[in-house]
C-alpha cells in the first residue's frame, strides 16, 4: 500500500484526477480527508504502480510507502485520532466512555436495574449478552432474539445506546437491528468471514483483542474491517493469556498507548475480562483511564451472585457507583472527563 | 452428564428400557457399546434425575457421574480408544496416518508432484489449503472451489484420500463434497457455530488445537462436534503461542498422551506449524510418532521457496522421503507400522 | 503456621507467657503489634503444637492457621499496611515514592546531571546500577565499587537517598555500605541464598519480581527475606514475559492490587523495564499510580542514545520533568501525593 | 568476536604465532582444534582489530566473524559435536547417557536401591539433590553434606557417576568434592556470578534452560562458563512455563533440535520437571530420544508416595524398568544405543 499526500491547497479536480488514474489502474482508492490535507491509500497489486506514477500527477506533494502491515488502520494513513460517533454517543473524544451492563441479559428487570445505575453513575452505553459464546455446549447459551429485543427496550427507556455480540455472519444483521454497536468477542478476532461481514455493514464495531493475539495482529484485524469499508472501528484490550494465576487473565496495560501511538482507532479496556477478579475492577478501571483509555466496558449485575454467567468478575451496583466517583477525578486529573 | 453402566450381559430389551426412561425425562441418551459392555451416557437438566433414578432399571449395572467437563470424549464415557474411519483408511489404529501435502493449492501439477511423493513414500491423506485464513486481508486467501477440485481430482488419480480446511459454516456442505476429512484450523477452534455446523455432518473432523488452547479446551471443543451428533473427530496437536523466538510456536508434545489419557479420541501433530522451520520438521516428527501420535500432518512442496504460502516450513520432496524412511523405524520400535 | 491473636488489653505478661511457651516448645515467635491488637505468629515443626496449646494461655483471644503458603507477608498475619522508612523517606505513606536515576551509573558528572533533575521534579531516591546483571558475558558489567562511591557521593550533594543493586551474597556488606536500599533483581528473585543473606541485614530490601515469576513466588521470596528477621520489603513489579512483541515485557498491572490485597508490604512499578520503549514510560506511570502503586522506579538519562545501558527505556530528563508535572494530578485525584 | 581459521597444513608455529599476536593487542584466544582444521577465536575490544589484522597472517585460511550473541558455544566456532567425558562415561557421543535417581537425598537406603535399580536397567550417571532450592523457606531444604556423601558413597559402591546441584558460589567447592558433574538449576541460570565460578572449575557442568528463558539464553548462560574456561558444558532442557495447565511446565521438544543445529554442546532432556506427572515420563522419554536428545534425567525413587520432594513427577523403580526396555528399541531405531 502506499499514501498520496495532496497538497494543502489541493483541488476537488486534482483529488479527482489522482482517485481517476487509480481506478484506471485497477487499484482501490481509500480517502482520508484530515483537517488540513487530504491523504489517499492505494491498494491492489504493487506491481502496477510505483511511487513515480502518482508523484507526478498534479495537486500531490508527496507518495508514501507504508511498511506496517495494516494500512487503513495506521497513524500514517490517518494521523488525526478517530471519534466514532452513533446515536447521540461518541467514543474517542474527550469523554471518556463508560460501557456498563450484565454479561447475559438474564429478563427485563435484572437488565432495567443495571441500566439505570449505569445511566445515573455517568455511562454512555448499555452492554448485555444475547448470544454467548461459551466454552461448554452444556453452558447457559444466552437468551437469543429474545434478549435483543430487551436490550433495545431498555437502551430506549433509559436513554442509552446499546451494544452486544454478533457470533456468525448470518446473524449480523438481526444484531444490528437492535443494536447501536456491533461487537466481536476475543474468540472471534480472527473469525475473518465475521470480519468481512461486519465490514460491509454500516454500524460501528466493538471488536476486541484475542486472548492469545498480539496487538499487531488486532490492528490487522481491524484492517479486515476498514479494508471491507466499515471505518468505525473500535478496539478493545480485555486481557491475554499468561501464566499468572491470581488473576484469570493478564491486562496489557500497555497496549493501550502502543495502539494509540501505531493507530488512530479508539481502545477501551474491559477490566472484567482482563482481571476476572471483583475487587480488582475499579483499581485497573481508574489505571487504564489515567493510561488514555478512550473508555471502559465493565459488567454489572444487580445481584451477582446469581448471575448466569460470569458473576465473580461483576461489580453489584453500589460498588459501580462507588467506583464511578473515583473514575471522574483520575478522567479530570488527565485532563478528560466522564 | 452421567454415565449408566449395563451389565455384561444385559439384553437388548433392558437397554431398550433405559434409554426409553432417559427420553420420557426429556435427557438425551448416548450410547457407547465397547467390546464387554454398553455404556450409556445421560445428558441434559441435572434437576431432572439423580443415580437413582436409573440405577434401579432392569440390566443395569452401576452408575458413574461425570466430573470432566468433557463427557462424550472422555475415556470415562468410552474406555476403548477411536478409531477413524473413511474411504478405505483409518486414524487411531496401529498403521501411523501421515498427511502430507502442500500448505495452499496451487495449481494441478504441483498437487500432482506432492501426491505422487507422498503416496509412494507411505502416507495415507493428502491435505491442502482451498480457503486460507490469512491475518492480512491484503494476503493471498485460496483459490476457493477450483482448489478443492484440485485436490479431489489429484486424491483419486493418486488413491490418496484427502483433507482441507472449512472456514465457515456455509462454506461446510461445500467442502464435504470433495473432502473426504473436514479440518477445523486453529483460529477457529473456538467458532462455535462452525464447530456445531459440522457436528451435525457425517464426514469425519480434524481438530487443530488453538495456538493459545489449554488441552482441556480443545477437548470442550471436541465435546461440541460430538454432542451434536459426530463423534468421528480427530484432535491435532500444532504447537501453543510461548516467549521463545526460534520456532514460529512451541510444540507442546507432552499433550499427545495427555490426549491419550484423558480421552479415547486419536491424536496427531502438525510439525510444520509448530515449528515453523523446515529443519525441525524431521527430528520433531520422529519424536512425536514415538510419543504415541496417531499421525502426522506435514506441509510438503515440490519447490517449498516459490511457495505462496508457508514454503519456510514445508519440507522438499525429497527430504519428505528420507524423514518417512525414518519414520518408520522409529514407528516400528514403539509397535506400529506406517 | 499458626497466628495468636491478643486480647485488646493483654498485658505485657500475658505476651510474654506466650512468647516463653512458643520458644519452650523449640519453636520462633513473630511479632506483629498493630494499633489495636498484637498478633504473634508461631513458626516450626507443625507436629509440636495444636491450636489448643495456645488457645488456653492468658491473653489469647484467638488462634488462626494460616493457609496461604507466605505467612508474616500476608495481610492476615499483618492487617496493617507496612510503611517502610529510612534515611528521611518512606516508600508506602500516602506520598508516591518516585525513584529515578541512569539504569548504569557511568560518570559522576552523569549521576549528578539525572539526580539534580530527579530531586527538583519530585523524586524521592536516585537508583544507579554498580554492579549490572548482564546475559552476555561481553556486556558492559558496570563500575563496581566506584560505582557505588559516585552514587553515594550524588546522593549526599543532592540531598536523595539512593538504591542500587545487590548480585550476590558477598557483596551485599559492601553495597549497604554506600546503600540506603539493597536491590534484588529480577534474575535474582530466586537465589535464596542471596535472599537469605539480605534477611539478615538491617537495610530495606527492594525485591523485584521474576519476569517469569507468579505473584505468589513474588510473595514466597519476600517470605524468605522476612523469616530471616528484615521485615522491611519493598515489592516491584517489572513486567512478565509474554507473546506480546511490541514491548519488550507485559506489565501486569493487576499485580499491584492484587498484592496490596493479599499482603502488607509496598509496592512499586517499574515502567522502564516493563515496556523498554521510552514513549510508554509515561503513560504506563500514570496508569499504576491510578491504580494504587505506592511508588515508581524510572530510568532516566541526560543522553539516553549514548547510555551504556538500556537506552531505550529511558526517560531524556526533560521529560522526565514533564512527566512528573502529570503524575502530580493523578496522585492528587486519588487522594495522594508526590 | 571474530573465528580465525587456520590452513588445513598450518604448523605449530604458525599457530602460535597468530595466539602470540592476539596477546599482544590484549586480547584473548579460544582453541578449538577439529579433526581437520584449528580454529581460533578471538574475544575482546572490538576496536583493538580488524580482519585483516590476522588475514594476512602466516598460516591463516580466513577470518570470520561470528554475529551470533553466543561465540564459543556456537557451530561456527566449532562445527564438530562436543562429546563431554568424566570418569569413564560421557555424554554427547553414540550412547544415550540416562541419568537417574531421587529428586532429594533423604536416605543412604533410598539412593541404594534407587541407585540399584538404575544401573541394572542401562543409565549411566546417579542423580540425587542434597542442597535443594525451594520456593518455600518452610519446606524441606535437603541434607546438605550429609547427602553429597550418601550421594558419592553409593556411586562408587553401584559403580555409576554421580551428579547434584551447586546453589551458590562457596558452596561449588565442596560439591566438587564429592560431584563428578556440577549441576545449575533452572532458578541458576542466569546467577552470573555462581556461572562464572564454575567457568573456573575443572569438572562438566550440566546447565538446566530456566523456566522462562529462551533457548538464546541458554545458550548465553553456557557461553558464561565457556568464556571462564570450562568448555565441558551439557544443556538440559526442562520445561518452559505456559499458559497449560494438564503439566507442571511445557516441554519445549524442539528445543533439543535447535540446539544441535545452533551449537555443538550436548543436550538432555528432564522428563520429570517438564510434565510434573508421572504417567508421562515415559512417552515424553521415549519422544526426546526418538528427537536426537543425548540424555535423559529422570527422577525415579523406590516410594514416590513418601518422598520428601516431587514424588508425583518421580517413578517407582518398575516403571523405571519398563520404560528403560522401550526405550532401547526407540534409541536403536535413530541409531543409537543405551
Amino acid at each position: 500500500m502506499m499514501i498520496i499526500v495532496m497538497k494543502k491547497d489541493a483541488t476537488l479536480k486534482q483529488i479527482g484526477g489522482v482517485i481517476k488514474k487509480i481506478e484506471e489502474l485497477g487499484l482501490k482508492p481509500h480517502m482520508s480527508e484530515g483537517a488540513e490535507k487530504t491523504i489517499i491509500g492505494v491498494v491492489g497489486d504493487k506491481r502496477k504502480f510505483s511511487e513515480e506514477t502518482f508523484a507526478i500527477l498534479s495537486g500531490v506533494e508527496t507518495t508514501v510507502p507504508i511498511l506496517k502491515p495494516f494500512k487503513l488502520a495506521s497513524r500514517e494513513f490517518k494521523p488525526e485520532k478517530t471519534i466514532v460517533r452513533f446515536n447521540g454517543t461518541e467514543i474517542g473524544g474527550d469523554r471518556i466512555a463508560v460501557i456498563a451492563g450484565p454479561c447475559a441479559i438474564e429478563t427485563y428487570d435484572q437488565v432495567l436495574q443495571a441500566a439505570e445505575t449505569a445511566k445515573k453513575a455517568g455511562a454512555a452505553i448499555l452492554r448485555g449478552g444475547a448470544f454467548k459464546p461459551r466454552t461448554s455446549p452444556y453452558s447457559f447459551q444466552g437468551l437469543g432474539e429474545e434478549g435483543l429485543k430487551i436490550l433495545k427496550s431498555v437502551g430506549e427507556k433509559v436513554g442509552l445506546s446499546v451494544v452486544t455480540e454478533v457470533m456468525t455472519p448470518e446473524l449480523a444483521d438481526l444484531v444490528a437491528d437492535y443494536s447501536d454497536i456491533l461487537q466481536i468477542g476475543a474468540r472471534n478476532m480472527q473469525n475473518f468471514s465475521l470480519l468481512e461481514k461486519v465490514g460491509k455493514m454500516s454500524k460501528p464495531v466493538l471488536l476486541k483483542r484475542g486472548l492469545m493475539s498480539t496487538v499487531e495482529e488486532l490492528l490487522m484485524s481491524a484492517e479486515y474491517i476498514m479494508a471491507n469499508g466499515n471505518r468505525n472501528v473500535i478496539l478493545c484490550e480485555r486481557g491475554i493469556r499468561t501464566f499468572e494465576k491470581y488473576t484469570r487473565n493478564t491486562l496489557d496495560l500497555s497496549s493501550v498507548p502502543v495502539i494509540q501511538h501505531m493507530s488512530h482507532l479508539p481502545v477501551i479496556v474491559d477490566p472484567s475480562h482482563a482481571t476476572g477478579e471483583r475487587y480488582l475492577i475499579s483499581p485497573v478501571s481508574l489505571g487504564a483511564v489515567a493510561s488514555g483509555a478512550d473508555g471502559l466496558m465493565v459488567e454489572i449485575h444487580p445481584d451477582p451472585d446469581s448471575a448466569l454467567c460470569d458473576g465473580y468478575q461483576s461489580l453489584p451496583l453500589p460498588e459501580f457507583e462507588t467506583m464511578m466517583v473515583k473514575l471522574k477525578h483520575v478522567a479530570e486529573s488527565v485532563g478528560r472527563s466522564i
